[in-house]
């Protein structure tokens, strides 16, 4: 069984308010991050709350990271999610929590898209 | 314990070549589905690859609805992740459900941003 897509999705605590609801360094941070990884930057989109917090959304060709902050909670929510062999979303995850200097981090790797595969070998012998 | 988020994690199997390949109609499904559940519309961006594929992001005030599809496997991820009491995430995910007209939909939901929260009278208790 394959999976299309690999999606990290990790718990940023821990975090300076003045990072975390500053949407020019929260883009900056997250741009570079897909960079670093190696991915391949399309568009992005980042918005700034009243009275705080950023959203914003990265689309690379290998899907996306996202990122929502909290920051009078000193906590972001972050996903990083890849497709292809190409970028490991767990680099850019990795570059995020320095980005970040996030305290403490809780991620974890969740598969998308299982496809059964079947090969002609295994086709010809059912 | 509070979750500040609730992200739907979807798998939709079963659709139809042209309706995943359609950038103007993947885009359309999205924020209409954004709207239906009632959220806020901020910013959208989809992007449309060679030789097929849509990726897209929708987001709202109350964080984002994301898409990645593979039309020759008539697959898409869709995640929608919405924090407050006002949108209910899984109306989002019906509605998207209906409008790819997906044949078999596996999806979860997973809490984000578990915050501690302490009463005045539970810190008194102590």
């Amino acid at each position: 069984m394959k999976a299309l897509g690999r999606h990290v999705l990790a718990e940023f605590y821990g975090c300076e308010f003045d990072t975390l609801n500053d949407i020019k360094l929260v883009e900056k941070i997250m741009v570079n991050a897909a960079l670093e990884a190696g991915a391949e930057v399309r568009e992005f989109v980042f918005h700034k709350f009243s009275p705080q917090g950023v959203s914003g959304v990265v689309v690379i060709s290998e899907s996306h990271l996202a990122i929502h902050t909290w920051p009078e909670l000193g906590y972001a929510a972050v996903d990083v999610f890849t497709c292809g062999d190409k970028v490991d979303p767990w680099e850019a995850c990795n570059y995020l929590t320095r980005g970040f200097r996030a305290k403490r981090v809780l991620a974890k790797e969740q598969k998308r898209g299982l496809i059964f595969e079947t090969s002609p070998q295994a086709a010809q012998a059912v």
